[in-house]
């Protein structure tokens, strides 16, 4: 891995017209590129509103996906690895919550299909994803020669086995979009992010929609990019804005070194197992 | 488990004189009774500096343990569940840091031994606990009629895979001495102890030594009893203190009816096993 590179986030405004919604992430992620990032993230469901029926409405198959070409496309004239947050993937006849990470060929090096349905029922925000989407079964990473990157979607941060595992898997760094909302995100959205990144001793970067209010659902906001230590590196507020934060690979070994968790697992007692 | 009770965390100086920490826990516990708690906690190695070769000097064996035996005395005469922190216990030829939870009758009910042994280095702080200490191989979990009850201590708390054992051993409630410091302290303390919580939607209750400067160690203070929501119910800051939280059953249901990550885990496609 390449000592440091840019990763810029960009928190984008998500709007009800696919279209739209692929020319605008289009002018950020070149605006990112602009600014020197040579990986760029996009947030959750970056195409399409947060919500069942859109996802149905909105969703693309990967060999005739007109938002994939066109990621495909800006990966490749930008020459950046893109994460391009995630789509509504219709695969057979089943639909999945798929991030795609791309590199700057231009080709699709990772996929992920969110591995846990979010089904919440709290008194503020109720969301069955399962009524429409099903999910994945694969833990998902990939080297590549600036740093090993690992996927996974929002809900899926609530569970730490997937962590150990892509841990496990050498991960230098985990890219999450991810939608939180205004009730979960302000009573969980960080304290998770950096958990993950201290227990793991990996860097997290998590990227979210903007907190637009629609009719469907209004995302958390506050993307951010935590260090292996757990420190908030660089975070946005609610508003559309694109974040850039330095990934320095020896601070991995820094705080591997300072507090040896990771080494210190007792694997001859517990052990998380890939099924 | 009945559905609520008092707990009372007691964050205490902690100083070098073995039967001074005795006598002075027995004070704040039976001022914490007095009060109306039912459950009291003491902080990680409270009776004895955090220091290697005090930890040597100050060990006891369970049954010839001055300070157990208050602990007992004091648990029945208030007729109080008491996690009396940790202690260096010695047995055999080994040293462990032990908590231990005793019954309203006076009984150990259960031990926990640290199992994760706290090696750090960094720039502020060095500490190498396996020089003196062994480290326990038990998950330690016990059912009470007001709770089901597991014992952690500090380190352990870093290590996801020891909590997902006892959520699924069904705890209600996790009591952790611990003594973070000043540089882990602000860094990771709070963030891990509600992670904890909220991963596995139970409370956490987390004592510490107060903040006193010493030549040994000093502790981070910070105890703080955190909701299966992850809401920090109640904490301290650095001088010593009894703090009092009431402990709501249904809270847990509430919580895992709403966000039913524990329900949702992929036991297809991960697990962690116990070995």
């Amino acid at each position: 891995m390449i000592d440091e590179f840019i990763l810029a986030s960009c928190q984008m405004d998500v709007v009800d017209d696919k279209q739209r919604n692929i020319e605008h992430a289009t002018e950020l992620v070149k605006k990112a590129s602009s600014n020197g990032a040579t990986v760029v993230t996009l947030p959750e469901m970056f195409n399409t509103p947060y919500d069942n029926m859109k996802f149905v409405e909105n969703c693309e198959t990967e060999d005739n996906s007109t938002t994939l070409d066109a990621m495909k496309t800006l990966a490749k004239s930008e020459e950046i690895y893109l994460q391009c947050g995630s789509i509504a993937e219709k695969c057979e006849d089943k639909l999945y919550n798929t991030a795609y990470l791309i590199n700057p060929e231009g080709e699709i090096i990772l996929k992920h299909r969110k591995m846990h349905m979010f089904d919440i029922d709290t008194k503020n925000v109720t969301f069955k994803e399962s009524d429409t989407l099903s999910p994945g079964d694969a833990v998902s990473c990939v080297d590549t020669p600036i740093a090993k990157f690992g996927l996974a979607i929002c809900y899926d941060i609530r569970f730490p086995e997937l962590w150990t595992l892509m841990c496990d898997e050498g991960c230098d760094i985990i890219l999450l979009p991810g939608a939180f909302n205004k009730t979960t995100g302000p009573a969980h959205w960080s304290t998770l992010i950096r958990a993950r990144a201290i227990d793991n001793e990996f860097y997290v970067a998590a990227t979210s929609p903007s907190q637009v209010e629609n009719p469907y659902y209004t995302a958390w906001g506050h993307s951010m990019v935590v260090s292996p230590w757990g420190e908030v590196l660089n975070s946005c507020i609610e508003e559309e804005e694109i974040i850039y934060t330095n990934i320095t690979r020896s601070l991995l070994d820094k705080m591997r070194n300072e507090i040896p968790c990771l080494k210190n697992k007792r694997k001859d007692v517990y052990e998380t197992i890939r099924k």
